[in-house]
């Protein structure tokens, strides 16, 4: 019974509260539903290219209000990481000014001059010229270790698919025969991590909802939460035939979530 | 003896007869020397980026004229061998506008959308911009197979090493999982017939000329031509130990084949 049962809701953007730039019918009810049983909720997305405050004003827009801390960001996990692990460094970023802006937000210095950089950052760059390849290409020549926010090979924009971060990296990598030492975004472990620290609550308390199954529900099953597949996004059909990697419950959208916690603890979800 | 034994001279471009914007010093009048003792020559360039009446003007500007068959590009045999092979196609293409110069030299038809190419041509593209890369990634993405001009990681440009179409490659096959199905350039067997048939000549009777180990030695080697490495480009030391890769000469520069040519038989290279 999901109002006695769970306490966090682990809650992804793109394709379950929103898709392009249209608000997913009953998002910002369900949320505030949410809300209303006392539950605790973050928003964790893939996103590497916009920084948390960009995300805030933009769901804010949407009729969503959002702490800071309830939002949780590949730019984000990245940012934390080189932090924690590299701290002091230099970085270069192939990608559009939100990450810059995120990675900013942590102390993060940006070097003057790509070869002065040891870490370069790659995620999708919607405003990519020849020059901003060249430059990321001449930081890892001189030596900087390469990160990227996530692997996405696309995503769905307004005509249709759009080339994502895997081509970002590819240019890279076949470029200098480096590789990524790491990829930050779901489903890693790192993510899991940072949204059930924003939570502050154990994995088995938690609900993850979104709508990609190896993203979402991939990560969910791996840190032992409850996983709610929606089918308002990359995933249109029902899966079948999926154990173990089945999500505990199917819904044709997040709006689903606003009935079922307003039962309160009557119904079985 | 170079004058008597050998009657063709397959000359590449960047690196042996110009480096950057600069011509190499003594390279026009070797080839003027060439010419004088009834030499047969052929420019063969791994530039995919411009047509051949670009590269004309380019050569004509440092005091060395060519005929149009006497300049064979990766975008000249690409073309071809789409003529050849794939006669009435349609092709998209990713990189500077020289590659669709070339190509519709040959007739060759531009899709009016990539979602409508049979093929994308992919070169180095200096002016590229994210949407560039989004055409060429939907092309693909709708069934466009790929050709690719050549797959050099880098050139030198005026302040050092720049990315070149490796990045172009990676980025369009890392996004669509696709892969590259012919790579035109230099060492390729495509690229040694092409200057043979220019030159109407066998292999036995011709000498090529060129900095680089890999593209210029490589492709003579396997062709069975005499083979001259200049250290004017990338290679700029004597590569020692290299048998049997090793070139059958080693020059300075391509100034070397003036006094060579003038000997007109007289001095054995």
């Amino acid at each position: 019974m999901i109002a006695t049962t769970l306490d966090g809701f682990v809650i992804d953007l793109d394709g379950t509260v929103f898709r392009g730039d249209q608000i997913i019918e009953g998002a910002p009810e369900a949320i505030a539903a949410l809300r209303e049983a006392g539950k605790r909720l973050v928003f964790l997305s893939n996103r590497g290219n916009i920084s948390r405050a960009m995300c805030q004003e933009r769901l804010s827009r949407y009729g969503i209000a959002a702490a800071m801390d309830e939002i949780v960001l590949s730019s984000t996990v990245t940012a934390r990481y080189l932090c924690k692990h590299a701290p002091g460094c230099r970085v270069w970023t192939l990608g559009d000014p939100g990450l810059r802006e995120e990675l900013e937000s942590f102390d993060i210095v940006h070097a003057e001059q790509p070869e002065n950089a040891d870490w370069l950052v790659i995620t999708l760059h919607e405003t990519l010229t020849y020059r901003d390849l060249n430059d990321a290409f001449r930081a890892v020549r001189h030596g900087a270790r390469i990160i990227a926010t996530n692997a996405d090979r696309s995503f769905p924009g307004i005509t249709g698919d759009q080339i994502d971060v895997a081509g970002m990296i590819g240019a890279i990598t076949a470029s200098t025969g480096a590789e990524v030492e790491l990829v930050v975004g779901k489903p890693s472990a790192l993510m899991a991590e940072a949204a059930l620290s924003a939570l502050g609550l154990a994995a088995n308390q938690c609900l993850v909802i979104g709508d990609s199954m190896e993203s979402d529900i991939g990560l969910g099953k791996r840190a032992g939460m409850k996983t709610a597949l929606v089918l308002t996004g990359s995933t249109v059909q029902a899966p079948v035939g999926l154990w173990p990697a089945r999500p505990d419950w199917i819904w044709p959208s997040i709006a689903e979530l606003a009935s079922i916690a307003r039962d309160k603890g009557e119904r079985t979800v």
